[in-house]
């Protein structure tokens, strides 16, 4: 079922790249997630047939969180290919804020529940040593890194690191055998600039993943302008960052067209 | 218990005041929150006889949320005292982050936990009405409001505002009877600048919240060094906004002399 809905929205996505190739270029491909050994040869389909140049996931697979073992043969097999995967959050009013309670009120499983998934995945995938087995994988991570470049010095300083560790060591991600400090795995991302464009943030974001790691995006259509106001907020956020044109333009295009191969 | 626990700690502070005056002219006190009148008990006892100048509460009380009506008397009768209630995030790794899991995993509990834990509480206290009813609360959220300042955009724009709404018209916030834009009321929100002194977050939230609303804060002595690193960080993150000396004064004493009447 699963992988009948994928295929169908990835033939979808491909005739609209086949009809309107001066729009959409190409498209990234959805998965099914239930059946990993299905999920890869409709991978393979995707990006072989159809024109895919890369993957959408989402942050945990029914609850499951995507660092887990059997899911990381995707990984493995875009690695590959050397295209990116993207990770999109996936969360909703079910997921309580509150051990005494049932559910998440006033949407905060949404304005903050989503950024939240977003970095407990990255964080997940980063301690699993995702980068150490695969150094060339390219993750996208959506909403410019979730809580990411807000919280440097939570990822630097972890929680037994000051009792036991020192600034230098960190007993987790010894436990873990990570060759390199928590942060180095972190700034391999990649993020997108979709944080509806507000200034502050979007100066944050960049500095935290730079230039070559930051990809241009809006989240359009989702605002109550089915996205007008989204694209012009954000396309002034990135401009208020005053970088060089060249610069510039690797975040709006050329990130883009190195890591899709157009 | 919790009542005797409250009035050591409460004790002991205070006496540490009387023998170090010129190092600590104040403290914030602890109330047992399992008996809320027990606990207005002790803040009139903190505040009326131990010197305090504020409370430090947690972000929930026994997983129950702080915007529980139960526990408004609490910030009602801080509004008439007109002293701050300090809110510190509190989330052991028996949260788990995935349905399908127990307990998180690689201190994400922590590290991004925690700064979810304030976010969560401080949008929680928003739609409960806490401003509206007493628009003269000071909440000082740790961690320069947690995850505020990066999502500004997300508190513009809540999940059925985007289907439902319109760009002024939140649909929750309606629901909740709320008298201004939710974001306004983040606006009233106070800070630390307990960020480990990273300059791009620390600029992200001042811009956020404005010097006015900025308090200097380190989290020493947690970290290896027994708090140098984090005392030596921040105060360079902080002097890196690069502001006018004054404004700089408001941030490392000024706002924290008015607030707690100094």
């Amino acid at each position: 079922m699963a992988s009948e809905l994928a295929r169908v929205a990835n033939d979808g996505l491909a005739e609209i790249c086949r009809k309107y190739p001066h729009v959409f270029p190409s498209f990234v491909a959805a998965l099914p997630l239930n059946d990993v050994e299905g999920g890869i040869k409709e991978m393979d389909r995707a990006i072989g047939s159809l024109g895919a140049r890369g993957v959408q996931l989402f942050t945990n697979v029914a609850g499951k969180p995507l660092s887990a073992s059997e899911f990381r043969p995707i990984f493995r097999r875009m690695a590959e290919y050397d295209l990116p995967v993207f990770i999109h959050p996936m969360r909703g009013p079910n997921f309580p804020d509150y051990a005494a309670e049932k559910a998440s009120e006033d949407e905060v499983w949404f304005s903050f529940g989503w950024p939240y998934e977003t970095t407990a995945c990255m964080a997940r995938l980063i301690y699993s040593g995702l980068f150490d087995e695969l150094p060339q994988a390219k993750i996208i991570s959506h909403h410019m890194g979730g809580m990411i470049p807000y919280f440097p010095a939570k990822i630097k300083l972890g929680f037994r690191q000051i009792f036991y560790g020192t600034v230098e060591r960190n007993p987790v991600a010894e436990e873990r055998r990570l060759k390199k400090p928590p942060l180095d795995y972190f700034k391999m991302l990649y993020a997108d600039t979709a944080l509806g464009g507000e200034d502050a943030p979007t100066r944050c974001g960049h500095a935290f993943f730079g230039t070559s790691h930051c990809l241009f995006a809006t989240d359009a259509p989702f605002d109550p302008e089915r996205g007008r106001a989204l694209i012009a907020d954000t396309l002034k956020g990135v401009q208020a960052l005053g970088l060089a044109e060249k610069e510039m333009n690797l975040i709006f295009a050329g990130n883009a067209q190195r890591l899709l191969k157009l």
